[in-house]
C-alpha cells in the first residue's frame, strides 16, 4: 500500500528528514544509496523495533501512554504488502511517514526519540538474520536426513574408495555418504555458534551515543527475544562481524557440500556410471538430443563460489571502516542476504537430489572387483602379518608388483592374471590360491576394519543409528530457537495491548 | 508479450525441449537453474543472432529461402515487452517457442538448424558486454571530463600533498585530480584492450563440434558486427576469459577511483575542510538534526568491494571447469552484469560529484601556511644548493630540527618560530631572514618545479591541456564501436530484407 | 640434522617410497610439489604421533614391543634442527627413513603399519594449529590488555563521536576503546569454538579407509592429548574445514582491527591530532625530513587484505575437491600458516602500538567544545522535553537551525552566535543563554546518558572493570588449553617409556 | 657482503635515516615493517636507478662530475650476493649506506639529491616484473609449443567431445588441445597489453612532487629501458595497477590452465584411461602400493586459487588508500612476486606434463565406438537432411529414440541394438542399415565437419600449421622485448663509463 497526497497532508515537504538540515537530494543519488529493495526484509522487525521501543518509553514514563498507544495502533496496521517510497531512502523513514500520515507529527513524530537508524538497522537486521539461520538450520537438518536414508540403504554396498581421484581402497557407499553428513555435522555446530553472537540487542545505542533519556535496553531486548543486549553504544551500531560470521558460515557449508555437488557429477558421467541423476534435476541439450546433463550440481558448484564472492565482498567492505556507522554497512547487507539465500535453497535442492539419486550398486562393486589394484594394501597387511615382513618392506614387495603387472598390461591388469612364479618372485613369498583369493575379496577386506569411523559394513551401521540421535538433537534446538523467537512475539503483542489499554484511559504525558 | 494457449496449438508438450528425452522437471529445479531472470538482458542480441544464423544459411542454401523469410518475419515480431515463460528455461528456448507459435513448428523448428544454445549464449553475451562496455567507457569519459574541469580551475590552488596521510609536500589541487585522471585514462586503455578480446563471434561453433552442414561462421560474424570469428569449437562455447577480464576491469577502475572516493570522504570532514560535497550528494542523520554525510563516495566505496566479490566469484567458478560448456557458466553472468551495472552507474554518479563538489582553496592553502614542515624538503635542498652539503646531511640536520622544534611545540610548531641562534645551530649555518621567506613560501617551491609531471601550476595547466586531447581521442574510440555496431545493424536489416523479399518468390528447399 | 650416506645404507634406494611403484621423479616435479618449506612446523607433531601410533599397535600386541621400543627410542633422537631432505618429499617420509636408518628396515618398517600420510599429516596439522591458536588468543588478550589500560585511564575523556567521518555526538575515548575491545572479545570467542573443532584426532584413518589391524584410535587420540575421535575415516582425511575455519577467525579478528588501525592513522594526522604514535612505530621519509609516518597501523591494514587472500585461496582451493585426500589439501596449509603468522604477530604489536599511544585528550576536548553541531540532538531532545515538541518536529528546527548558521558561516560556525532573534524565530521557542550553556556543555550530555552501554564516564568505568574479569576468564581458558597439551605429553612420554622397558624384557611378536 | 664497523665510520649512527628525526624504532616493529626479505629481487634494478638517476644529475650538472663519477663507481662495486642489513630498512637505504661507506657521506650523500624511495622503488618494481614477464611470456609460449606438438600428433584421433562433462558428439583430441592454446594465446595478448602498462618510468617523481632540481625525466627513463615517463607525480608514486594487473594476468592465465589440469586428473583416473601421466609427475601413497597419484596437476590447480587469493589480497589492500605513497604498498610486493613466481613455474611445469602424457587413443576411440549416443546430433541432422523435418522435430524424435533405448539397457545401450521396426517407429521413417552406418561413423561425422573452428581432421592440421606462425611471432616479441632492456643495460654503462671519465678530469661543483 502506498501512502497518498492526501494521507500526508501534515508533512510539509516531502521528505521529512532531509530538506531541513540540506537542499534538494539528487534522484541518481537516491537510487544509487537507496535499500528499499532490500528493505522490505526488514519491514516486519521494524515494526516490531518501533512497537518495542514505544512500549518501553511508555513503561519508563518517558512517553505518554496514550500516544504510545496512538502509535501501537497505527503501527499495527501497516500492511503485509506495505508498499515503499524510494523518495523515503528506507525502511526506517517510510515505517515513520506511515505513522505520522495516520496519526499525526505531534504524536507520530515522537517515536523515533531516543533511537536512530543506525541502530535500529543493526537490530533489524539481526532479528532478519535469526530466522534466516532457522531456515538455514532447517536445509542442513533436511540434507542430512537425505544423507542418512541413503547411507542406512547403502551401508554395505561396496564402491572404491579414491584419493586423488585415482582407486585407492574399497569402502561402502553408506561410508562415503556418511563423510559428507559429518562434514555437514560440523556446520550445523558452527550455525548455532554464529545464532548465539547473533541474538544480541542492539537497539537503544542511538545514534552511536545512545540518548539522554533514561531508556530501558533490556526491556526492549526482551520484547524483541534478544538472549541479551549488545553494550557498547558505538560497537552495537558499527559492527557487523555476525553478518560476516554468517556469511562465512554460508560459504563454508557450500564449499564442504560442493565436494559432493561435484561427486555427483563424476557419478553420473559414463565413465562411471555409479549413480543416474533424476530427471527431474537434469536437462538435455538444445542440438544433441540424448543429452542428460546434471545441471543442479553445477549450479550448486557454481554458487559455491558465489557465496565466497559475497564473503570477500563484506569483509572487503569492513576493512579500515573507521567507527562507527558508516553507510558501507548498508551495501553489505546485500552481500548477507544474497549468501543466505543461496545457501538455504542449495541445500534444500541438493537433499532432493540426493533423496533422488539413483546408485548403480552392480556398478561400483564391478568397478572394485575388476581393479585388483584396490587390494594392494590387503597384501601388504598380509605380507606384514603372514610372513613378518616389516610393512615398508612388503610395501616395496606389492609396489613392484603392481608395477610389472601394469607395465604388462596397459594400466588395466590384473594381479591376479599374474603367473604364480612373478608373484612368488617379486613378492619374494609363495601366497596359496586360496589365500589370494581371500585377500580380494572386498567384503572380507571391510569386515576386517574394525576402528571407530572405518568403512566396514556394520560399523556404518551403528553410525546411521548415532547420527540419527544427533538430528533429532539438532531439530530440538531449531525448535526452541523458534520458540524463543514466538515467545518474544507474545510478549510484545500482550505488552502493546496493555499500553494501549492503559492508554485510552489517560493523558498525562510521561516525563 | 506473454504467449496465449491457443497460439502454441502445436507444441504438444509445455517444454519443447525437456520432455522428448527426459521425464518432468521439478519445480525447484527449474526455478534453481533458471536464467529468465538475467536472460532479459540477452534477448534483442538472441534475436540477431537467430536472423543472422538464418540469412546466413538461406545464402548458403541450406535453408529453403521461404522458410527463412517466415522465420525472419516472425523475429520481427518479438515485441521489446517480450514476457519470458519461466518454464521454458531460458531466453533462447523462448524466443524458439514464440517463433514457432508464430509459424509452426516445420518452418520455425529449423531455426536451430546448424546452431545450439551453447554458442548462442556466449555469442549474445559478447553482443551485450560490447554495448556495456560502451556505456563503460562513457562513464569513464564522463568522469575525466569532470576532473578535467576541475584541474583546469585548480591548476595553481596550493594543497598539501600527503604520504601516509601525513602531509609532505606542497602540491596543487589540479596536479591532484590529475593523478586521479592519469590512472582513471590507463583504466580506459584497458577496456579497449577489453573490447578488442571481447568483439570475436563463437556463433557457429555448435553445442560444442559446430556442425555438419556447410555453414559460413564469417558471413554470421560479419552480420553481428563480430570484428572475426573465435575459431575453435570447444574455446568459443567454454571459454569466459572475455567476461572475467571484463569483470577485472571494472575492479580495477572502482579500485582506483575508490581512493578518490575516500579522499573526499577525509577531505569532507571537519578536520580537512578541504571541499563541500554538493546536498545533492549527502544526507542527515534521522536523530542527528545537523549531519551532512557524504553518503554518495561511501555507496562507491562499497561497491567497489562487491565488484572485487564478483571477480572472487567468477574466477573461483571457472578454476578446474573442465571443457567444454558447463552451466556453471551461466551463474557467471550474473556477476559480469552485477559488476558491469556497478561500475557505470558508480562511476557516472562520482562524475557528478566531482563536478558538484565546492574545494575550499582557503583552508587547503591555510594548511599549508600553517605547516612550515612541508617545506623541509626545501630547506634541505637550499642547503645542498647553497651551502653544499651532501643532501644526506642536509636531511638530517633539517630532521633534527623538526624534532627539536616538534617537541617543544607539542606537534604543531613552525620552524621558523625557533631562534635564529637556534636554526643556527642545528643546521649549522646561517640563514638569512628573507631567504628563509623564500624557502617557505609555496608558490616558489611550487614554480621552482620544472620536471614533467610537477605540481608547478604552469605544468599543470599543459597537462590539461594534453589530456583535452586524450578525451577527444577517447570519444573518437567510442564512437567508431558504436558505428561498428550500429552498422552491422543495418546489414542484417537489409539481408533480412532481401531474403524475406526472396523468399516470397520461391519455395525450393536450398540443400 | 642430516642424514649422511653411512648411516643410510639399508635404504636401497634413494626413496623410500617412489621407486618401487613408479620411475625416476623429476626434480621439477619434486621441487614444485614438495612441503618441506612447510613441514618444518609439523615435525615435533610427526614425531609425537608417530610415538603414539606405535605405542598404541604395542599396547594392542598388533606390534612386538621390542621392536617398538626400538622405534620410539629412535624417534626420541631427532634431534631439534633435524635437517629434512627435499628427494624424500616431505616430514613423514624423512621421519621414516630417519628411524629406519637408525634402527634398520625391520624395525623401523614397521612405523607405518595401519597409519597413512593421510590421516597423520590431518592429525599434525590440527596439532600445530593447536599451538597456533594459543598464541593467537594470548595475542588476543595482550591487546584486550592495552586496550583496557587505556579505557581506564580516559574513560571521562571527552571526545568527538563520529558517524560516516562525521562529527556527530560527544563521546568518551574510554567508551571509544573498549568498542573495539567488544569487537576482539568476539573473536575470543571465536577462537574458542574454533579450537574445539581443531582439536579432533584424524589418526587412525588410514589412507581413507582405516586399516585391517585392530587398532584403537581412541588411545592414540588421549596419547595426543585430543578431546575425541574425527570418525567417519574418508571425513578425516579430505576435510580442512578446521583449517579454513581457522583462517576466517584470522581474517575477521584482523578485519574488525583494521577499523582501528585505520584510526590511529587517522587520530595521528596533522588534522586530526587526536594522538601521537610512538617513534618506535614510526618511520620518516628519505626525502622529507619532517615525516613521521604511522607505518605500523599500514602494514596491519595490508596484511589484513593479504589474510582475506589467504581465505579466498583456501576456499577456492577446497571448492568441487572429490573426496578423499588430494594433494591440493597441502598447498592449503601455506595458506593456513600465512594466516596464523600474520594474525599473532600483528594483533601484538598493535597492542604495543595502542599502549604507547600519546592521546591528545586536549585536543579532543577542544575539538568538541570548538563544534556545537555536536550537541544539536542534545537542543532537540531538550525541545521535546522542555516544549513538548514531538521529536520529528524539533530535529527538523534544529536542523534549519544548523542549515542556517552553516550556510552564514563557511561551515564552521557555531550555534551560539547566531543572535537570539534567529534562534528564537528558528526554533520556534525561546531558551534562556543559561539553559543553552547547560545544553551544549559536554560532560552534562555525557552524564545524561544513563543507559548501559552509553559514553558516560561512570559506565564506562564499571565496563571497564566488568571487561578485566572478563580477561581474566579468558587466562583461565588459555591456561587450561595449555594444560590440556602438556598433560598429553606426559602421557604420552611415560606411555612410551613403559613400552621401552617391557620391549627390552620380551621380543614376542603382538600378532 | 655486509659492511663491517670500520668502513661506515663516517655514519654517526646506525641508521641513517631515522635517528635525526624520530628516536629509537622498535625491533619487533622494524621486523614487522621490514621488506629486506622481498628487497633482494630489486637490488640490481635499484642500483641500475640509483646509477641513471646519478648520470642524469652529472649531465644536467646539478651534480659536480667528480662526485658522480665517484657514487657510479662504488655502485659497481656492490656485489651480487650483497648482504642487507635488516635494520636500515629496505634495499635502498642499504644501497645508499654502502655507496657513503665507500666514498663517505660529502659524495655518498648526494645520490638521493632530487630523488626518493617513492619514486625509486615504483621504478625498480616495474623493472623486476619487466623481466618476470618476459619469463611468463617464455613459459606461455614453452606450453604453446608442447600443446601444439600433442595437437599436430592427434589432428585426426577421434575422442569423445563434452559438456557438462557428458559425452557429447565426437571430437578430435587435437582439436581439444588446441582449444587450450586458443585460449593461451589470448592470454598472452594480456602479457603484452600488461607489459605496455609496466614499463613505464616514474623516477623523478620525489616522495610525491618531484624536485625543485631542474632535473631530466625522459632522460633518466631513456637510460632504464622505459618507453616512457609516468608523467604525474603523485600518480607515479602511488599507483601499483600495472602491478594488480599482472597479478590478475596470472590469475587469468592460471585459472584457464586450471581446466586443463583438471582434465589431466580426469583423463589419467582409471574410469576414464585416456592418458597417463608420466611417472616424473605423479606420486604413489605411503600405505597404498599400488597408487600412482597426478600430482603436479593437483598442485597447479591448487595454486590457481592461490594466484586468484594473491589478486584479492592486491586489490583489497589498494582499495580506499589515499594518494599518495602508503607503506601497505610495499605489501602488495609480495602478492605480485608471489603471483609471478607460481604463475611461471607452474606453467612451465605444465608444458612439461604435457609434452610427456601419453594419450590412449585405442580408450578414445573405443569410448567413442562404445557409445552410439555421440551421434544423436548426427542423427537429427540426417532426417532433416533426408527426410525434410524441421531440426526440433527430429531433435524430438531422437530424443525420444534415446530415452527408449537408454531406460532399455540401464544407461549403455547402443542405439542400433533396437530393432529395425522400433527405430521406424520412433523416428518416423525407415533408415536403411547401410546408411544407418554412415551417421554412426566417426571420422566421417568428423569429415562433415567444414566450418572454420570445426574438429575436422583436416581442418586441426591447418590450424595447427597457423598457429606455429603465431608462436613466431610471441617469440619475436620476447626478443623484441629482450632487446629493448638490453639495449638500456649497455646505454646506461656506457653513459656511465663517459661520467666517471669525465669526473677523473674535472672537479667543477654542477649547479
Amino acid at each position: 500500500m502506498s501512502i497518498t497526497a492526501s494521507e500526508s497532508v501534515e508533512l510539509k515537504e516531502k521528505d521529512i528528514l532531509h530538506s531541513s538540515r540540506l537542499g534538494v537530494f539528487s534522484s541518481d543519488a537516491a537510487e544509487y544509496t537507496a535499500s528499499i529493495d532490500i528493505d522490505v526484509k526488514l519491514l516486519s522487525s521494524v515494526v516490531a523495533i518501533n512497537s518495542a521501543h514505544v512500549i518501553m518509553l511508555a513503561e519508563r514514563k518517558i512517553l505518554d501512554r496514550k500516544i504510545a498507544g496512538q502509535i501501537l495502533n497505527a503501527l499495527k496496521q501497516i500492511p503485509n504488502d506495505f508498499e515503499m517510497k524510494a523518495e523515503l531512502e528506507d525502511v526506517h523513514m517510510n515505517v515513520e511517514d506511515y505513522v505520522i500520515s495516520k496519526i499525526g507529527n505531534d504524536s507520530g513524530g515522537m517515536m523515533n526519540l531516543g533511537k536512530s537508524r543506525n541502530d535500529q538497522v543493526a537490530t533489524a537486521i539481526r532479528m532478519a538474520l535469526r530466522e534466516d539461520l532457522i531456515l538455514l538450520a532447517k536445509s542442513i537438518v533436511k540434507l542430512e536426513k537425505s544423507l542418512l536414508v541413503q547411507s542406512g540403504k547403502y551401508s554395505a554396498s561396496v564402491m572404491p574408495g579414491y584419493t586423488h581421484l585415482q582407486r585407492g581402497q574399497p569402502v561402502t557407499l553408506g561410508h562415503h555418504l556418511l563423510a559428507h553428513f559429518d562434514s555437514l555435522d560440523r556446520d550445523f555446530s558452527r550455525l548455532v555458534d554464529c545464532y548465539l553472537r547473533t541474538n544480541l540487542s542492539p537497539i537503544g545505542a542511538g545514534a552511536l551515543s545512545s540518548t539522554g533519556f533514561d531508556i530501558d535496553r533490556d526491556r526492549a531486548a526482551e520484547l524483541l527475544g534478544f538472549d541479551s543486549v549488545l553494550e557498547n553504544s558505538l560497537d552495537a551500531v558499527s559492527s557487523r562481524d555476525f553478518a560476516t560470521e554468517a556469511i562465512y558460515l554460508c560459504t563454508q557449508t557450500m564449499t564442504d557440500l560442493s565436494r559432493l555437488a561435484e561427486e555427483i557429477i563424476l557419478w553420473t558421467t559414463r565413465e562411471f556410471s555409479f549413480a543416474e541423476i533424476s530427471d527431474e534435476f537434469a536437462s538435455t541439450s538444445s542440438m544433441m538430443p540424448q543429452k542428460k546433463n546434471a545441471i543442479v550440481p553445477e549450479i550448486f558448484r557454481a554458487k559455491t563460489s558465489q557465496v565466497l564472492g559475497d564473503l570477500t565482498a563484506a569483509m572487503g567492505l569492513m576493512k579500515s571502516l573507521p567507527l562507527s556507522y558508516n553507510l558501507d554497512l548498508q551495501e553489505l547487507t546485500r552481500n548477507l542476504w544474497s549468501a543466505m539465500d543461496k545457501a538455504i535453497v542449495s541445500i534444500s535442492i541438493l537433499s532432493d537430489v540426493i533423496s533422488e539419486l539413483k546408485f548403480s550398486v552392480d556398478n561400483m562393486m564391478e568397478a572394485v572387483k575388476s581393479d585388483e589394484f584396490l587390494f594392494a594394501t590387503e597384501l601388504a597387511d598380509y605380507l606384514v602379518e603372514k610372513h613378518h615382513l616389516s610393512f615398508r618392506e612388503a610395501h616395496n614387495r606389492v609396489g613392484k608388483l603392481v608395477r610389472h603387472v601394469a607395465s604388462n598390461n596397459s594400466g588395466r591388469g590384473q594381479i591376479t592374471t599374474a603367473s604364480p612364479k612373478v608373484l612368488s618372485e617379486i613378492l619374494g613369498v609363495t601366497i596359496p590360491a586360496e589365500e589370494l583369493k581371500l585377500i580380494f575379496d572386498p567384503k572380507l577386506a571391510l569386515q576386517r576394519r574394525s576402528a571407530v569411523g572405518s568403512p566396514n559394513p556394520r560399523l556404518v551401521k551403528e553410525a546411521v543409528k548415532k547420527r540419527r540421535e544427533s538430528i533429532s538433537k539438532h531439530e530440538a534446538t531449531i525448535n526452541s530457537l523458534e520458540d524463543g523467537i514466538s515467545e518474544s512475539r507474545e510478549l510484545l503483542s500482550s505488552a502493546a495491548n496493555s499500553i494501549e489499554k492503559l492508554g485510552k484511559g489517560t493523558g498525562s504525558l510521561g516525563r
